[in-house]
């Protein structure tokens, strides 16, 4: 599915934030060279991500796994089992929320995403949905391997690498749409021209852009637009849901933008951690 | 209020990610030397977290602060004016959306956490709110920044620095509770020991522990433990909220532990960019 | 110009790299608090880039930059003056090598990009120049601002965000072009599906792409292709140079793919280095 | 031979600069958890550098080396193989380039300084080859390798660790030769003292230093010098090329201060990436 | 025993500071490919720490342990061997002075650590010794490790997880004491509130903190106070030494406070490094 | 005087591990936004070390420095005022500890140096000290600080540019002294050759090498062997200490190589920190 792992020195930036010295607790008692068990499974319906991640913190630790990890993307019922790590109980602690805290956040994202990625197709099996930037700031590569996994794709990945012309920009121009969009295409020929407009007459200005993004528009008036100019595509932004997806989708949204997987509330993972006779 | 900022590299990091070759739309319209203003201000009422921040990473791409920020922890009426820069348009896309999902977040955060603070406050004027470490894995700095300027404080910073004994540590454990105290306190002496215990047997065999952590209890049961134990604090966690802290705090809970504030959806910050007469 | 400058954290670490613990000569000397000044002229024509980074390495070490630097991407006559820095004989000394080495491989693509750019549209006003991903390992940024900075843009920022079909892709395929292309757009409906070809059968059937590209074609195939495909852009990529650019973009090339203005030998920048009277 | 190699986190650098969010190609096609094969070959005769590091790319993305790879420093004939690796297509793609690349660089590097080296050598077989700090900044660690496995060494690591008078630096003092020969030899007893001398009068003036640097001398006048102070070593700077080197070693340079090798073109490396029967 | 290890990224740090472009004299000796083994003892008695480091940094440059390492914490008779690796004798070469060094210093504190424990204990069983943050700036990790092995813990992890109010806070305040100790428990409610007093009124005054810190006291003085007030705890700091902490302890300073380990000179471990048959 | 200071990236590293979030203590006292002064004094006499990077720490949390630094390298007497800092409270706390520890620990290693270096100068005017690598691990750069300000110089920076031959070395050679270090000189021409020889027969048959270095040898051999070989340079390393520099300078040895002022115990500054009227 999705092979991309984040690199050690993130997964240890993980750990090193959340243990920065050891763990307290389990050094006070003295437990740290007993043998354990910790497993992961899902509490509820979910597609899960950052099982990678997880494995590879208890790696980082000297933990085991023990058989093979649900690989990110897959979708769960309640109650499967994600990951299980064997080792010592300093390892076990170690790692034991970072793990899952890691886990519920990515399967919270990807199972969002997934929601409307679903939605949208059953408005329109063609319609795409990207995830905008708007992820919690510092988290951006983690947030874009959750999304995948739940079936989107990002819509800028970083300002550097796409074109998308705010009226913020058109502010400190004085030319034709046309003239725009000649020397944009001139100096970046691999990147679609976005141009965000914010009502008909701005969209039929720039109808001749790869891309118009309609920042809340009614389903209705993406419909309308669409068939005006049905060369042209469509990508309907700012609070898409679940809940309107397949709307936008039937009404020639080819794109759907959205940050409200982000936003998402973190989806449970269940955690057992128990004891070993001695190894 | 809350003074501490973000260092500059973690800022440039956040820039970095967003736009790790400056910004293609603005370098290829050429209008990058052109003079502009932006403006963040409260959408909704919230309790403003981040703008420090904001204002610094403006500075960080040589754009000037007009007037004073509003500082990080103040609450905010819906319309207030929270920050303005101002300086060549490169740098006002380049830290536009940063910024702004930067405070949003945050904001997101404080105003979530001062909701649950005002709750239990309102049932009991000395109970305290305190939250997790479940943030968003890699954000610790600035969501404890976000929670303290809402008016809660650290739970556990780390694993490193408290004593908190989970029934997956006295798995691995065969003694007396009194010889377990025993140890973590010669072992630790200058931090409370915290049990979180399962039901009110336990919590008796644990009653000389500093602090019990009650998982997911009812407000009653809080209630009745309480009035058998006065003498031993008592922390409420798992399923906090606004809508039951009253509950938990006139219960008899001196301590309020939640995740929720976390999962707060961004609090709105409305952005204007617009063009000035070149300086 | 071209707005974006390394971060400080990336211009301490070159100095780092550079004088990990202070500049042996100039302490055991002891001439460290003497006062002088640092010129740096062009010593031939140049497209200039890296004068902001040498500027602030500069100010990082306490230098005080005397008038304006010029700007990254201006075109200099030999003999132009770039940058006049004043201070302390130890950071002048500190900072000498690297901003001048810096500004020297950076205009050194900077300009052989300059020339690429000209010789195309000399050719074909409308044909464009982007470049390949094939920078010194760990310079990318450093390297996309220089080949911004002498009018061409990234090929390819990272494999993150571009969708570039080889048939080191198509081995692991059985499905039609059609197919391929369909799946594509549907999970990235943002990027244009590049594909590269071999040779004339293979373009005719990949036709339907948004771009092809066609590695090492004789600039006669490119033309032959294109009357075939008018419909479809060509980018000609493998061993374009300021030598064949214009022959490519006649041919009907829209988009010339190129790695050789990273190879440019670095465009000499002379220094002086002066004593000044005490401060 | 060259037995370092570039740490882990500089490889994950390297690849996350080049996918910092995995390949969107191929998990766009879906094709990443296919089997195959990449190998590496030279292109044309080279000293190769940097498969150590092309290996451990390949292990950090869970790849297996097939046989060993041929070590840094090794002089191969065109057709000759590298490195072959085998697992999944999504880690195959991710490496290929920057695998590819970072030997194309430093095969380029080792195979120019061992050009030098070799007229060096024939020119007097105990003349030696040194190079300079004017790699691509940021880069010292890889291309201090690629020297060392062309067989020469550093002039100067950096500027905390040598000894180096120029004329920058006389400009600030106001004592004899002998005086300042003698206060660095006290407070830095370890380095030689090596200095820049702009002509013969210069020369003779600093003739007790241990190295006389002569920047951009002709090997006549050279060969002058080095006839009336034969005791002082001279090393022979500024415009050292695989050319002219045999003529300044016959004139009696002891060492030939380089940076030509820097700007070697990268020296080809042959990739081929082919499927596997799954595993 | 101790089972935190410092992570590989710190690790590779240590070396990349020691050796950041290999090591020349073995490259020059080309020795590299030699195969050998590399042994460490204690010298005299001591409390090992930073074996799991040493071990770990020879299997980052590729070198096998032979046997298993005495663990952190691990008292040790003079002559006692720690660790052994075998591998090429350029890694040997490359971790011998690290590892050996780190464990030196680390080993220094840990004995250290343990005196002053031993003694507290000598003269009250239940005192507890916990170590400041005056470690060596930049060391926190390592050296936390070392107190831990040792057998004291961190009097404060740092200045965001512990409430410690100086006479250097108070200056800002104008309230009493029972004010001020009623507003940290409510906004901060699981940590203890130390005071640090100057004298036995200002004792008095605090003697409803939970632990009072008293700098520099006198034990006499100390006895004096803890029978005045019996109920609250109190931490003897300032120049307690393994001389003097059992008169502290005897005097009734339930903690005593300690910078001493840091400053204690290493422990000598000594190291044998020879040639074996190639492998 | 010493003009290199700690990059500000390494100083928030140092804050950052010292108050990852803020100062729990002033900010739950509520009193950060006073103002007030923080002034650091010498205790007992110092060469002091570290003031620019105090300073410097105070800068990056928004202090002022009143009147300026004493600069590193100076010998001050007891009570002579070091540095003042002004502003918020919250800051002066953030980095009070931080300051004075950086230079404290810095200050009494060079102190420790000068004390060596003064007494080998009076054995022997001509005599060098130079320190080892033997510093804390990890903070290399600020220890080579310390010992620059206290009038030595490093022995060597890293093993990446000094040839230093050990027995450890020897032991996988096979070949005469001479063949020896021709190789090495031919190799790495532009440092010396230092050759550590363990008897007055090893000295003799490397009497060739630049340097001898003789580990624990006493004075009167390295007189005897010093009169045998006068043109050999002879570095005395092993239990160097002010107490016997001035014996080995004047039994000939040219470089003295020592650890000790690692060792050295922190040299205390006195801090004041009061409370100023509201700016």
């Amino acid at each position: 599915m999705n092979p991309y792992t984040l690199p050690d020195a993130e997964l240890e930036r993980l750990l090193g934030e959340d243990l920065p010295a050891g763990d307290a607790t389990t050094h006070a008692l003295a437990i740290g060279d007993c043998h354990g068990r910790l497993e992961f499974h899902a509490r509820f319906e979910m597609v899960v991500c950052g099982s990678e991640e997880a494995r590879r913190l208890g790696e980082l630790r000297g933990l085991a796994a023990v058989g093979a990890a649900v690989a990110s993307g897959t979708a769960l019922a309640a109650g499967d089992r994600i990951l299980t790590l064997e080792g010592k109980a300093a390892a076990l602690h170690a790692v034991w929320k970072t793990a899952q805290t890691l886990m519920e956040y990515l399967s919270g994202i990807a199972t969002a995403t997934a929601g409307i990625v679903a939605a949208a197709r059953a408005g329109n099996p063609d319609c795409s949905v990207v995830c905008t930037r708007k992820n919690f700031p510092g988290t951006k590569a983690a947030a874009i391997k959750a999304i995948l996994a739940g079936g989107a794709s990002p819509h800028r990945l970083s300002l550097s690498e796409t074109l998308l012309v705010f009226a913020e920009h058109r502010a400190f121009l004085s030319e034709t749409p046309a003239q725009t969009l000649a020397r944009l295409r001139r100096r970046w020929p691999e990147r679609p021209v976005v141009v965000e407009v914010a009502d008909e007459n701005e969209a039929l200005a720039w109808a001749d852009a790869d891309i118009l993004q309609l920042e809340k528009w009614p389903a209705l008036t993406v419909d309308r637009l669409q068939r005006q100019i049905p060369g042209t595509r469509l990508a309907a932004a700012g609070g898409i849901s679940a809940a309107n997806a397949a709307d936008y989708a039937r009404a020639g949204a080819a794109i759907l933008v959205t940050s409200a997987p982000y936003f998402a509330v973190p989806r449970d993972v269940a955690v057992t951690l128990s004891a070993l006779p001695a190894a």
